[in-house]
């Protein structure tokens, strides 16, 4: 049979030269450049610096506006909280070595993939930034930058420079993430010896770490550029800029942060599938040993894809979503204030920094609320920790409406519409409100204590194939409700907007996407505290794997099990939430594009019409777009993982004593081959995400050149957008929650149902846990960050298809 | 576990109210009313009817146009034509008793289902066609109507009248597929025992009957009740209407037969598929028994399905595909002869009933040209079928081609710009070669002979998991070509069109979109010998299974084998070339549909501007839309295929003698509890996606009438429609080439590769083809229908929207 012949080989072929041994990462402990350099530096100097920094800062602040030094101060209160806050969970102690041990290997591996990621990212920013240069220094100026004095090569060095910053920020945020939970994962463990609650303590407060600076990075890091241009430009001063223009330089920001987010969601999401799926393949199906098991030669591999994976990634992600959500923001307010006349427009402009400044507040605030038992030499019985952790969602949302109707009084209010602000608040009401119910929905869909997983269950106990039609469906299925509620909310804050009695010079209301931008920024009004509940899952998981690994007593590990299954929860349930909001705020960043084209062209853009061939064409494109991002996506991670599978077959046989604990299995060459391959892997799909809008937005500008068509690429572009952005959308709820719903059923299963561990049943829900992996922490993910980006990248590129 | 015992009684629970006796379905053969009231008739009154029958209608011709009279003589000799080859196929012999047994009871089996389907969704249409008669009623009428006389009485009773006649006409079609099928089968499994040429002639004829009646079906119905409201209504006459708004009163015809196809496919696809999965996974999976043994106790209910699902279903769908198709060219053309003030606009409007007039034509050449062998007592080697079909395919094509050409310069010729014909000749030219692209892509992504269906066997050696995730992507993925496709197709046909020197009364040029509904038209130019090779494929894998059943000797069965393996090919290829035509059809339905709005409301309506909220809600809620449906028609043969594996393992276990041959299975049980199942599921996705257009625009037009938003529930239903289009088509693709792949990696492991037949491998690809099934033939084939009927339930119901 030469053709079976040809593919086997096919598939050894590529196996050949990948590094067969296991490369030396845990040398020394790896810290990025930029912190290197800070440490190099006298402690003297670096106060110096820090106060001049600061000072810089807070001059800058000043000469801006009183709500720049109110959005400063808070920002630094809260650094200032999350230095304490890390502190205070390295104070707590590592465990008996064999702890320390794993956890170093795990440290070892995260770290080196971070390097190795980072290290090709940044390359590809600077070789974008580049491009970006390129474009901004041949492209026609704007009427506006003309009477306002900015030349072409300002113009073009404030882009790429926002760029850069954007990327360099939402690397750190990132690296934050990460670097704090491989140091908590193992004081997790640690205290789970002790106490459930001091556990949960320390997994929340290690996450609340990583959410402050990831919010407060995004909230500063947009003030700094901010009052920089406005005193450098002398922005409002006669005969230069207007305020109102200011935001659209800062998109360059935006999208640098979706940049380095999208490779890192990519990268982390397809290491993480990859080591987990090859880890159950074999180690679960084939072996019918445990998860996490020190016998698998994939576990390390698979802990460390936790880090990288959900951590990091999810760190970059939220950055760049806030971000992209608060520029947004921002432009719309701009746009808002100069047509509606209002005398001071600052309050419009700076709305979204002061909305998350104060998410910084009460997100701290619902942090510490949760403490450890007065006295923890007693060991309590466990807590349901969901409880605990709900109960600090609820003060800060309780705190969250209070502080969104003040801000919106303090900085909404204009004479001109008296009500407005009210409006506004119902706005962010709505927005609050979406929030609550995505989280619910993705709740009844995914928890196994409601009619659907349990309906996915039972489909299990027919065979594999059942399993995976039930889920399917299920996933399909459960797009429906979630669209009701967005279509409801963008519908009805739009309308509160419209009728808040903002009108322009003609007296035609004006306020109704400024309206859907509050209903957006409510939606994010408690990001931080979201991402901290999202941060413990991995923390947690992770927790429970050293656990296992260090074959604790069975006590402990039913501490780390009942966190590590809250974990799943709250990472099911904030994944609805950041597809809510990215449908939410799809919608106000493709008006930022369209007046950043209006501006740009200087032409009116107010319709995207899709009776236009072309630009049905550009729809069709824009949904395709979503299919193949989610395909590659997907496939990337089976592909890592076969090579896994096969890595970890090939030493189960080559060292039987591996299943006797006689022989030690090679955890490095796992970690090699996963990161090796999943670097390999993020390319493919990062680069169709980032070359086609560009691509088809320049090609149809030549074909509107030459048939007489003004925008036409810009129109193609738009529609490109909007029909990704809504199949995104759905696709991503369809990923995530028919990966969540699978992953329960097994879990369903597991607590005895249908026959319970090792059943044929369960056999059929392993399958389904197996498919669903890369469908929720892969390609679902990735698509939400993919939606911004490409509101992002149209931002910026908007001069190639003029 | 209280949870569980909950969950396994709820399983239980609605099984015990199933019919528990075999029902008494071969007590007689069954002949829906309209054949018994002509078989009733005396022979020589029926001579003279059908005398009177051609007079009228060559009459009302005559009186209408020449093009008419052409069209009837041609629709009237492929009817003879299609006797002929009805006759000649029943004169083959039905082969052993045992033989004819088997095909008995499948052909009862097939007529119960078809009996009850059909009442239920006869139900549904009287009902509906109340509704359409309400609405009409009560609607406001437009100026054109008010100018010609007809009042919103004569206006409700026509479209009312349409509808009837296109679901009645649609019914048919979809019996004469089975009807055929359930007897050509049994004939082609008899003439396999004498050579493979004539098993071939035979399947290819009674797939060429069933083709000519429904395509001549489809044009005849349309010219007569075209011709029949011309004499009527005295079109062109002074003070009447105009031939170019005549086309608009068909819509109904258009709804009626997509209102059935969809309900035919929905049902059918579910019973078919739900069959097929059962049977596999208790048959092949667990008790390693081949496919269509006689021992599976489902095995009759899966013969059963392929005539109902494949045959009933495929001939009510392409019924409606040709007939919306024609409908919508024939508003276009008509609007365009208007706009352009071409002096005889017949040609224009009537362009597309000639097409499918040569389609008739062409393809009978093409179907007559498979001959058999001279010396058929010599038993010839088995020649390659797919070849055979393929010459076939050449010879219509190349006709295809010439007789376009032709049409093109009798019809579409006028003086005012001489040159046009040629430009829509090339768009024919242009829809020609995108059927052709399309059937190759899919192929290539469908096809054991090339890279992806390799690759994705190759997953099935690491598990079920990698299998599927593997074939998610491979499905994703396979949405990307096609679509460029489709966009180049679009773009160059619009072009075409919009240079063909056509223009309007302002000099700008019109002629774009009767570009691409031309293209649509050369797509579906050779619609009949695809069909014909469509319909091969079921009676093909029927007579398969009828010769495993009767055990015949290994010689018949590699014969039937090679034959059903080709049918599966041109299976996936027609779905290929469905979808194709639905997505060039669907961008004219659109258009349609905005002139129809244009004139109902007398106001312009030219843009769907999806920068406005509600009409990009309009647009979530149409891809929505997709996905629900598509996940209600996958569960829905989830669940059913769930009670068959239920039923099946029961009997296995009851009756342990049906191993050895020694026990009879009860065939008749699963066969009742398919089709009772099918029934019930087919009501809720088939009823979500008639009833959600209609909520949505009336949702809107009354939130519009408040808001002062005129025409805003148009619109939002224009957004939903095109929204739900593109979704629709890569949904579509997705769907059946997931499931082809899945399929055909299957077929690829049982050659021998990769292990073979029995190892894992093929367990894990039996799982991927299980998963497969429901999406390649119901969710599928299901969307290519919906696609279409939502396009003319928003034709029909655009009074509610207004």
């Amino acid at each position: 049979m030469m053709i079976v012949d040809d593919v086997e080989n096919g598939s050894l072929g590529p196996y050949q030269d990948r590094p067969r041994t296991f490369p030396n990462m845990r040398s020394k402990p790896y810290t990025p450049l930029i912190f290197r350099i800070l440490m190099g530096i006298n402690v003297r100097v670096l106060v110096i610096l820090l106060l001049l920094g600061f000072g810089y800062v807070f001059y800058i602040g000043a000469s801006t506006s009183p709500i720049i030094v109110f959005v400063f101060s808070v920002c630094i209160i809260s650094f200032l909280l999350s230095i304490y806050l890390t502190k205070w969970v390295l104070s707590k102690d590592e465990g008996p070595p064999e702890m320390a041990q794993i956890s170093e290997a795990i440290r070892d591996g995260a770290e080196g993939f971070f390097r190795t990621q980072y290290g090709t990212i940044s390359k590809m920013a600077i070789l974008l930034a580049l491009v970006i240069l390129g474009i901004y220094l041949f492209r026609s100026t704007t009427p506006q930058q003309e009477s306002s004095g900015i030349g072409r090569v300002t113009s073009a060095y404030i882009t790429v420079a926002a760029f850069l910053l954007g990327a360099l920020c939402s690397g750190v945020a990132g690296y934050v993430g990460m670097w704090v939970s491989v140091r908590a994962n193992v004081r997790v463990s640690s205290a789970a010896r002790r106490s459930a609650r001091e556990a949960l303590q320390v997994a929340v407060r290690a996450g609340g770490f990583s959410a402050l600076v990831v919010v407060g990075m995004a909230v500063i890091g947009i003030a700094i550029l901010y009052a920089t241009f406005y005193v450098w430009l002398g922005v409002d001063s006669p005969g230069s800029m207007k305020v109102t223009d200011l935001p659209l330089l800062l998109v360059g920001y935006g999208f640098g942060a979706s940049f380095v987010a999208l490779f890192a969601q990519l990268g982390g999401g397809i290491y993480t599938k990859a080591a987990d799926v090859g880890a159950d393949l074999v180690g679960k199906v084939e072996q019918g040993i445990p998860e996490d098991d020190p016998r698998n030669p994939a576990v390390i591999a698979d802990l460390v894809g936790d880090n990288v994976g959900d951590c990091a990634a999810r760190g970059a992600d939220l950055f760049e979503s806030i971000a992209a959500e608060i520029i947004s923001a921002m432009i719309l307010g701009g746009t808002m204030a100069q047509r509606c006349k209002i005398e001071d427009p600052s309050g419009f402009i700076l709305f979204p920094l002061v909305v998350h400044s104060f998410d910084l507040v009460i997100s701290s605030i619902g942090i510490l609320s949760i403490r450890s038992t007065r006295d923890s030499s007693v060991k309590a019985p466990i807590e349901d920790p969901m409880a605990i952790l709900q109960k600090g969602y609820s003060v800060t949302i309780v705190l969250a409406v209070l502080t969104f109707g003040g801000s919106t009084r303090w900085l909404l209010y204009t004479e001109q519409a008296p009500s407005a602000w009210l409006n506004f608040a119902l706005c962010g009401l709505v927005g609050i409100i979406t929030a609550y119910v995505f989280v619910w929905i993705t709740k009844y869909y995914t928890d196994y204590k409601h009619e659907p997983v349990r309906t996915l269950a039972l489909s299990s106990s027919t065979g594999h194939g059942t399993n995976i039609i039930a889920g399917v469906s299920l996933g399909l299925e459960s797009t429906a409700l979630p669209v009701l509620v967005i279509s409801v909310s963008i519908i009805s804050a739009f309308w509160l907007g419209h009728t808040s009695g903002l009108v322009d010079e003609t007296g035609s209301p004006n306020g109704g996407l400024f309206g859907t931008a509050v209903a957006t920024m409510g939606m994010l009004s408690t990001a931080a505290y979201i991402l901290t509940m999202d941060m413990f899952g991995p923390i947690a998981d992770n927790a429970g794997g050293i656990v296992e690994m260090s074959q604790q007593p069975e006590s402990v590990r039913e501490i780390t099990d009942v966190l590590d299954a809250v974990g799943n929860t709250t990472k099911a349930t904030t994944k609805g939430f950041a597809i809510g909001s990215a449908a939410l705020a799809s919608f106000l960043l493709f008006s930022a594009y369209m007046d950043e084209v209006a501006s740009f062209a200087n032409e009116s853009f107010k319709q995207v019409d899709i009776a236009i061939p072309e630009v049905f064409v550009g729809g069709l494109l824009g949904s395709m777009l979503i299919f193949l991002f989610s395909a590659w996506a997907c496939s990337a991670v089976g592909r890592t993982a076969q090579e896994v599978v096969k890595e970890v077959r090939r030493q189960f046989i080559e060292r039987p004593g591996i299943m006797d604990y006689k022989e030690k299995p090679d955890y490095g060459r796992c970690v090699a081959i996963v990161a090796s391959a999943s670097l390999r892997e993020m390319i493919k799909p990062g680069a169709l995400a980032i070359i086609s809008p560009i691509v088809v937005g320049f090609l149809f500008r030549v074909l509107g050149h030459y048939t007489g068509h003004p925008l036409l690429g810009a129109k193609v572009v738009a529609a490109m957008l909007m029909f990704a952005t809504v199949s995104g959308i759905l696709m991503a709820l369809f990923l995530n929650t028919a990966g969540g719903a699978w992953d329960n059923a097994k879990k369903f299963i597991e607590t005895g149902a249908l026959g319970g561990k090792g059943s044929d049943s369960h056999k059929a829900a392993i399958t389904g846990d197996t498919v669903g992996d890369p469908f929720k922490d892969t390609a679902g993910p990735s698509l939400h960050v993919l939606i911004k980006m490409l509101a992002t990248i149209t931002l910026v590129m908007a001069p190639v298809f003029l």
